[in-house]
């Protein structure tokens, strides 16, 4: 029996006509496959709304009860589609995500799916029904509800194509797919027919917002594959799958699959820091107990008995990270901090690096070329990383996707 | 330990002001008794809006995801006045109604409660919390969302109230409490301090709207006593309880209680019907089968061998009633069908009139001075009822209002 799961976001949800639509498109994806099971996110701004009506009563809400409001969105999306749906004399049962057994821990707003039990979807699909599930939604074993974090649609979908061991899982949003960069910044951006789940996930890491990072963790463990597409097209998106699947697909695998950026970017240097072992380990140690997630670091070479090291983390961390700072400035005398906050991170992603030693120099020249000065640089398998003035951003972008020959023709 | 319910209506939830004063007036209470448990109804117009978009989306939806859509009104209610609580440092859990144990059959929309279990709310107020329960919604016995129809929130309260031994079960609304006839009718109706369960049940289903008719059937049948009082004010409401506590509060049961109105009512009358036995059960019981709801019903004496035959459905059912009575006029020779539209029923209700035999002559005696003519009439033991001419109707109101002693002085 062949099965295929079916996402769609809030954008193609928002209102009765995109709704029918899409009833449409699931229509004619039961017409070729045996089972249907759609997972939906809230319709349109409804998770936003919510948000801002908890705000109204309290900046601090308990996590239990917020996924319990949050939750409501998607029940609202999944019944009225599968009313859409009955309305077009199709067999559909709509679910909630405890109902279609998806199973969390306790993180109350960003819970973990610890188990999915697709019992009761099993039966009605055995039924010859379409089953519509709400999204971003799971049962804790105190039997609340708990929801997934941002994106978390994306992960129930996942995760019932792993449970139901579907054929694949498409993801509908109003994109086409995945991008060799922005087409906001770069206009002749390329939509991308193939790329490896470890890309994308460099890709979601490194600013691209397209899929949940952690809906691709999933995929690629129980070698999912997903296919990113629009709602309103009926175009081929981009096909997220193993490296060896794609491998098969292309004579040879491009060297930079996409060009990210990220603005959300903070730079501190600790200067003049003791060269003393242990110290480095003791402030990161500090900083990850408060939550603080440190992107890059470099250390300069030692001169004399002093370091600098520099490191990055995200702008809303910045007031934490400053106090933390503050308390070792104290504590080791001499140190001082800056703190620089019109930095940009321009990555470039690719399997092919792997076998290609080049990659970074190039990277390093088309940038020096257009008098583009590289604070930083972190290197992965398939990634590498460069931290530069905010104002160069744009163009750095530009220059690489030209330069590795992504542009369109 | 003593425990009370309290619900709130919509109207008293529809922004986070109201929600914060609710939340202060369970506090309130919470200092003066051992524990409180609190049943909501949606946020305002919620449902309405929730019913607005499936109907934008299928006019037959089906019940069961009706009921899933329906839910999220409740579930967003509770889930922020236990936000609002939270930040007022009360130590509180909301519950859907599944969660608070509201088990009921499968009729979705309309769902009847077979049993309460209240273990999950025992255990919350045992660690002295206070329980916020959506209302109106309940668990079936397939594990989906059942709702209870309109009204059903009073019902969960009053349920809960009997599951929990409860000392007295409050709702409140924007109203002050139930009022002697419609203020909006009568300037001076006076609000009713106290009143039996049968006399609200004859209220409640003769037109007024403070209280769900089956929620009182439930008080009384577990002898729960309700306090109507109003959000917006600290006056005292209506107690609706036993007769016989009312008759030891009072010296006297007042003859009236309260007048009610309904202009939503369709006189028929089948003309010449042949006074042959069975025939009249014959057309009843059609109608029944239809799920026509037949109010009062009168018949002519017979004169010769033919008998006219009158009674009154809902306004609503006036076409289905319509298209029955024509078959039955097709099958029986000579029978004529005659519909009156305009058309009101006038009723007065007072546990008072059990030991007093003059009331209906009374009543009739106000009616005939004032020259409005009775159609039609049916008792009960606490209740007269007319039909009369609907733009009778006001004046009948106020002319029994003031003839039975129940205007203010």
């Amino acid at each position: 029996m062949s099965l295929v799961i079916m996402k769609f976001g809030g954008s193609s949800l928002e209102d009765d006509g995109k709704m029918k639509l899409v009833a449409r498109k699931i229509i004619a994806k039961k017409n070729t496959y045996d089972n249907v099971v759609v997972v939906v996110s809230a319709p349109g701004d409804t998770t936003d709304n919510l948000l801002k009506m908890a705000d109204k009563i309290t900046s601090s809400p308990p996590g239990r009860e917020m996924d319990m409001l949050l939750a409501t969105g998607e029940m609202v999306s999944a019944s009225l589609l599968a009313m859409a749906l009955g309305s077009m004399c199709e067999k559909v049962v709509a679910m909630t995500g405890p109902q279609a057994g998806i199973l969390a821990n306790s993180n109350y707003t960003c819970a973990k799916i610890k188990k999915v039990n697709p019992k009761k979807i099993k039966i009605q699909l055995a039924k010859r029904n379409i089953v519509i599930v709400a999204g971003f939604q799971a049962l804790n074993p105190r039997g609340d509800i708990t929801t997934l974090g941002r994106g978390g649609s994306d992960l129930t979908a996942v995760a019932l194509a792993a449970a139901l061991k579907a054929n694949f899982c498409e993801i509908y949003s109003d994109v086409e797919g995945v991008y060799t960069t922005d087409p906001r910044v770069v206009k002749n951006a390329k939509k991308i027919d193939y790329i490896s789940y470890d890309e994308m996930l460099e890709m979601a890491g490194s600013g691209a917002r397209v899929l949940q990072s952690r809906s691709v963790e999933v995929a690629k463990k129980f070698n999912i594959e997903i296919h990113s597409r629009s709602t309103f097209s009926e175009n081929q998106g981009t096909i997220i799958t193993s490296e060896e699947k794609i491998r098969r697909k292309k004579m040879e695998a491009l060297l930079i699959s996409g060009i990210t950026f990220d603005e959300n970017q903070v730079k501190f240097t600790i200067v003049d820091l003791p060269d003393v072992p242990g110290v480095a380990a003791k402030i990161f140690s500090r900083l990850a107990k408060i939550g603080i997630n440190v992107d890059m670091i470099i250390q300069s070479a030692a001169v004399g008995k002093k370091n600098d090291i520099s490191f990055t983390v995200s702008k809303r961390d910045i007031k934490k990270t400053q106090m933390e700072l503050d308390k070792t400035a104290a504590e080791l005398k001499d140190v001082v901090i800056v703190c620089d906050e019109h930095v940009a991170k321009v990555s470039i992603i690719g399997i092919g690096m792997k076998s290609n030693a080049g990659v970074a120099a190039q990277m390093f020249e088309i940038l020096h070329k257009k008098g583009i000065n590289i604070e930083m640089i972190s290197t992965s398998e398939i990634k590498i990383s460069c931290i530069v003035d905010e104002l160069d951003m744009e163009k750095a972008v530009k220059e690489l996707h030209k330069g590795f020959g992504l542009s369109k023709e």
